[in-house]
């Protein structure tokens, strides 16, 4: 046994590319690791035929997800060198809500024929924001009718989420619906093409698909919602739970075929990227947030108690490691944020500074920004470009930048906009501390860790140290240790967490004077935050719907 | 007589550079015209030998404008093909509040020996803004006091006048303040130069020197302001008036060698390039508002009746045109913004695509922009990245965008830079209404009339035809028509315009759908406006404030 070590596969699935790690189940050593970029990435404004799509559309192509399987698996496995026969079990993280229409053998729709030109056939990815109307019809007849499960979601259901955009489909375009025999969330998509069971894993269900305490939405709740959608639960959605950590069932001949891994090997119940990074982290126990920082930021705690923390995203029993109420916050634009910031307002100079010295222009911007004393940009922002998903849960918020001169330079944009989402982050810290789910240490994963500028500046913002995911793919090792322990390898999920998990403790500390500077700074958000997060001016509200009417009269 | 034309010389000294335009006396045919850069252009880091600026400074360099008279004139002269001996008369028209210090025969301080590391010592652009805190002082204490001078500017002194700018000298440098004998308007410090007369302009001196009813503010409010500026108009201001369009003297030898232009010719009183522009535009008549759009926007109107206009920059008697109250307002920033986001926001691939197709970036931008439907682009801006001057005349104000979103371009963000300056042009038409001094035509002149996309919003926004200054350099027209009325050419500066000005009428019409949904976004604009330009939320201030120690900090 001790000459041919035992192995895992995890696969994570992020927004623009997916990504496999080999892993060794004594210790968690990463042995090999590759990437495959979705041919189609993000479809926002048509779709591969050159059908338009309305704003605030974001769908993606599922076929893209199996090309995953065909080449970053094998990549993988070739690059750790290993004998894939050592490969003793799969699991797969995927981004969510991520939703895919399929027909009843999980076919998806947008492959069926003539149906690769309706915009509803395709997947509908977390951060397609189309569905806000439903979501608000959604949250005022839960609120109107008391529903209990509302508290659970901090009062609020998110237009992401499997409800809204279902509702979306069916008031859009009935035809697709009534085709769609599963709505199926993308991480349960993937393990159905993998073992070829369907099952749906409790973290999706219990954090997007309303399932709490074992039940869902009433058929009462969905009739008055819209009488076309009473049956939803029971036609669409329904099927049996998974727990995380468990066997869905065995690759298939035909996934063996695609990864090259051992036909019959342990295919572990699906998990959210995210939450599955808990254990990566060794970030599992109550208290410790883990924030997985990439285009998007996703807050992940375990807590010993129920509580309700105004605008989280949900709390789940067993969401993150069963045995524990699972509580998770997020931030639906970060990365992204600095990623459109770079591609659409960085000019020519720069690039060209930051190509002559062999830097990324992030790199460059950063290096600049990090120079500033706190506040000298004389710049606040609101990081909404994407919405706003933890603590207003409202996704018809938008971006702003205040303070500009014509001194302001895109160094201090840059810096305004990491700030802004810091302070976005403080403000889901304070909402948990609030609560009485105190935060205690704040763990770092995800790319965004690599800027030292903005870790700093978390650092300073929340006064808090900052702990580091040490794994560069922290998504696949936790879903490596999944499949570790849906093996059979370790008890639990916590134990096989302390043998392969691994984290950096403390590796950004506060510097106090800059903690003084940015209270200052995070009151001017905050009363921004608030002016136009609740109601005090609704104008973003009342532009969105502007722009839809001057796009739509434009096209017809 | 018919054989020789008598031709006249206009000078226009902007922010970056000065022109000269030779033009017939009788029909104002424009006949040559050159233009010179300025050396140092705006120093608003560092002074030539390198000393650092605080922010929000803005100095020139007052050799740079003698410069002017030695290129710009003899060029433009050249260019006309004409005999020099057939000019009978120069004016002069600058930019304002522009204020040189200067020894008692004029010569600047930055000349001196050792002074030319104080930047006190150099001459306070137009938009030098560092002197707020002067301005807050005069303003809270006139308000105290009730001064009767008060209501005239809008009830608010500005941080750009004569006042602000030297009690920040004396304040900040008192060695320079004792050694300034004369604290002068670049526009009578040029004249000075042509004709070595130091004669102060009506213009100048009502609307930037608080001189109103023939009386300058009270030895006893300087006294209270500061006890050692008590004897500042005495000591440092109070010159003869020359009225518009009069003769200040006769070129002298020196200057008459640096233009190549007559010994003893005419030499006009001097004038503000705004106001001179009028009579170019023959927009001398009662509700006829002139826009000057540059780099900053100046409103001119003359009207019949003196009414208090709440934050408008001034009411003149004989400001424009000697008979006549003449209002102005304006807005600090304009051309400037756009052309600080082209040079800081827009990325190198519209670089490229402007230079691979011939276009400007403006031109693209504006191409990309123009397709768009009124409100498509879901964003709102507020204009005052440097500052408001009408209505709020306030300086600590800055620039906003909101509405932001991942698929935000930067024509989108270039557009409602546009719509911003157009809404604080209408804020600034409203407050004339609302006031009793209707606004019944908008003619434009300047450089931004030549962008269509601009010209069409302006109209749409204003609800107003829009009419055009023909000249290409309408304030450089508008000092030949001055010469010519000082030279006794013309009965009055009205006459001169009627023969000599050229305007356009009604050249961009509003289009109605357009002008409906300008309404919905101008709503929003003065929502926004009033909540962070009226004492809703201080924010901008605060972050100015901020910004300030901070960069103090690092200095230190």
């Amino acid at each position: 046994m001790a000459a041919q070590p035992r192995l895992v596969v995890g696969v994570d699935f992020g927004t623009l590319s997916g990504r496999a790690v080999v892993v060794r189940v004594e210790d968690g050593a990463e042995l090999g690791a590759a990437t495959h970029d979705y041919e189609h990435a993000v479809l926002e404004r048509t779709l591969p035929d050159g059908t338009a799509l309305g704003p605030d559309w974001a769908l993606q192509v599922p076929a893209d997800y199996v090309s995953v399987l065909r080449h970053a698996v094998p990549a993988a496995v070739a690059a750790a060198g290993v004998d894939p026969a050592d490969v003793v079990a799969i699991a797969t993280d995927f981004t969510a809500c991520t939703m895919v229409p399929t027909d009843a053998d999980g076919t998806p729709l947008n492959e069926l024929p003539g149906l690769d030109g309706e915009p509803h056939a395709y997947t509908k990815l977390w951060k397609h924001h189309a569905a806000q109307p439903q979501a608000d019809r959604i949250n005022e007849l839960a609120a109107k009718r008391g529903e209990a499960w509302l508290s659970r979601y901090g009062g609020l259901i998110s237009s992401e989420w499997e409800f809204a955009k279902a509702l979306q489909v069916l008031e859009e375009s009935p035809e697709v619906y009534d085709r769609m025999a599963h709505w199926v969330e993308a991480a349960d998509w993937i393990v159905w093409q993998l073992c070829g069971t369907y099952v749906r894993n409790a973290c999706s269900a219990g954090y997007k698909g309303i399932l709490q305490d074992g039940t869902y939405p009433t058929r009462e709740f969905l009739t008055e919602l819209n009488p076309d959608f009473a049956d939803f639960v029971g036609d669409k959605i329904d099927r049996p739970i998974g727990a995380l950590g468990t066997e869905a069932g065995r690759l298939t001949a035909e996934a063996a075929g695609w990864t090259g891994l051992p036909e019959n090997i342990v295919v572990a119940v699906g998990n959210v990227d995210a939450h599955v990074t808990a254990p990566a982290a060794q970030a599992t126990a109550p208290g410790q947030l883990l924030a997985i920082m990439g285009t998007s930021t996703c807050h992940i705690m375990n807590g010993e108690v129920l509580r309700e923390v105004p605008g989280m995203c949900g709390v789940v029993d067993g969401g993150v490691t069963p045995g524990l109420w699972g509580y998770e916050a997020g931030q639906s634009g970060v990365g992204d944020i600095f990623n459109w910031f770079v591609t659409t307002q960085v000019p020519a100079s720069y690039v060209a500074e930051a190509e002559a010295r062999g830097l990324s222009v992030h790199e460059l911007l950063t290096e600049k920004a990090a120079a500033q004393p706190v506040g000298a940009h004389g710049l606040v922002a609101l990081d909404w470009h994407s919405g706003n998903r933890s603590v207003l849960v409202d996704h018809e918020l938008t971006g702003l930048v205040l303070g500009q001169t014509l001194a302001t330079t895109p160094e201090d944009v840059y810096r305004a906009l990491v700030e802004a989402t810091a302070f976005g982050a403080r403000t889901i810290v304070e909402a948990f501390n609030d609560a009485g789910v105190p935060v205690e240490e704040f763990v770092v994963a995800g790319g965004l860790m690599k800027n030292p500028m903005l870790m700093q500046v978390y650092a300073d913002v929340l006064d808090l140290p900052l702990s580091t995911v040490r794994s560069a793919q922290g998504p696949a090792l936790g879903s490596a240790i999944h499949a570790a322990v849906a093996a059979g390898e370790y008890a639990d999920i916590h134990a096989a967490s302390q043998a392969m998990g691994r984290v950096d403790r403390a590796v950004v500390t506060p510097i106090p004077e800059n903690v003084r500077a940015y209270d200052a700074l995070y009151a001017e958000y905050t009363q921004l935050h608030d002016h136009f997060g609740r109601g005090g001016n609704d104008v973003m509200r009342r532009l969105k719907a502007i722009r839809r009417r001057a796009l739509e009269g434009s096209r017809s």
